[in-house]
């Protein structure tokens, strides 16, 4: 499948080696891209700052893992763009595996482990059981903690996964540490292309209401008389008081469908901001 | 105001000089124990483990910011917790104020900035528009990242608090620098004792629902029907599989209110899971 313009550049959240680098491959393999150029940028912000200064370029970022929800910051970018061309154009699901890596020969020697907060986190349990003294420290991503390791510090690990061990030529010394064995993660491709509508699609949206009793659920309501599942929701401080919401919703269907329309015709009527923020099928 | 129970220790979100540490110490004020034994913790999913394995001790956990929303760790542990006598006993807010804190004279020599990830959250267009190219490294807290300067290294600097900066004697180089002004966190008491009902009160449950269109909205439609105030909804995956999740909502409102045991008793009926986890006011 080929996307409607051509396309400067694809970026995507780095470092080379990052399950992003592995969704935006199998993204550009699904739509016939392999020779753009592709450039990792080292902060979800700063890639969204690099996507509106490259005309007519593309996103691919993490927007969700089955463990930890919603990737915040990815989703607080989104709601904050201020260009309402570019849209979620397609998703793309990766099963994440974490592993310890790293030179030691002995579990025993580990005193330091190196990692992302939230490859942390994914193996919080696991971290606990087995190196409850080990000396946990945060990396700004998992390739760039794998890529620290060296050979003559072998007190200090890292978790990653096994495509970024292969990358930096680091051993793996124990496979799949994550807590949950189910833990995927959802990626996103965002940019200002058209893409024709695929079935089964999903819609995604994003709206303030007012701060009275029954405002969220009048917009429920409107989904459940339509006979719309909804497969997301997520709330967000609308960073000016606690208590004062965004929210971001993602529904089964596109908006091209008619009963889609009516829907968020109606859903219209009762919030203050909207925002339609792609209608997108999996890759 | 005291507690019904005599309390073995306090345990707190550490280092010391933390914003947790603050509202322990707030905490303690209010309830008149000053003299307590107060332990921090490293973590706090440790700062559970801690609470269960020592009898009528309580502990201080952040659980939102105004800004980066809800602190999921703290909310995962509230859900997992299998021990239904620990519920929140009182909530209190403090202003977070985040400054940029080191040894050197000129911004210019700025060439790495430490912190904890949320307070490096806090910052992020400050950090964009005046250090684009600074590396951004990342510690276990804000106490931390101050306590491990040093007047040898005046290029890497630290992102905390005053009371910090004052605790651990180092000067602030920029005040206030957090993007939104109006940053709040909100901190939880957590225990198993019993506190006296007080007005007005607020009531945190957490649920499952069946996964069908209109589930949530049946519970969210029984709050409205009650004219009962929904001053928070989160939802956290239920880590079996992505578009599974457990619901948190606050409500206006004690469990010991009429209209409270009776909206809660018909929300029991359509969930899978219900746990209550506290009818609480703000210290």
């Amino acid at each position: 499948m080929n996307l409607a313009k051509s396309h400067s550049k694809i970026f995507f959240l780095g470092p080379k080696g990052t399950f992003t680098d592995r969704a935006q491959i199998d993204f550009c393999e699904y739509f016939g891209i392999p020779d753009v150029e592709k450039i990792p940028v080292c902060s979800i912000s700063k890639g969204f700052d690099a996507l509106l200064n490259n005309k007519d370029s593309l996103i691919v970022l993490p927007i969700e893992n089955s463990i930890e929800g919603i990737v915040r910051e990815t989703l607080d970018n989104l709601i904050a763009l201020e260009n309402y061309d570019y849209k979620i154009l397609a998703e793309h699901i990766i099963p994440i595996e974490q592993n310890l890596i790293g030179f030691t020969q002995s579990s025993d020697e580990i005193k330091t482990i190196i990692s992302h907060p939230q490859a942390i986190a994914q193996c919080r349990h696991f971290l606990n059981a087995n190196f409850p003294d080990a000396e946990i420290k945060y990396s700004n991503s998992t390739a760039n903690a794998v890529c620290s390791l060296n050979q003559d510090d072998v007190s200090t690990v890292a978790i990653g996964s096994e495509f970024c061990a292969n990358m930096y030529n680091v051993p793996i010394i124990m496979k799949n540490i994550n807590d949950e064995k189910n833990n995927l993660t959802r990626f996103v491709l965002i940019g200002n292309q058209y893409i024709k509508k695929q079935i089964p699609s999903k819609t995604a949206i994003t709206f303030t209401t007012s701060n009275t009793p029954g405002a969220l659920n009048s917009i429920l309501s409107i989904f459940e008389r339509y006979n719309i599942n909804m497969t997301q929701i997520e709330s967000r401080p609308s960073k000016k008081s606690l208590g004062n919401y965004t929210f971001f919703i993602e529904i089964d269907g596109h908006y091209q469908d008619d009963l889609i329309v009516k829907a968020l015709f109606e859903v219209i009527q009762h919030t203050q901001m909207f925002k339609h923020l792609g209608s997108y099928f999996i890759v």
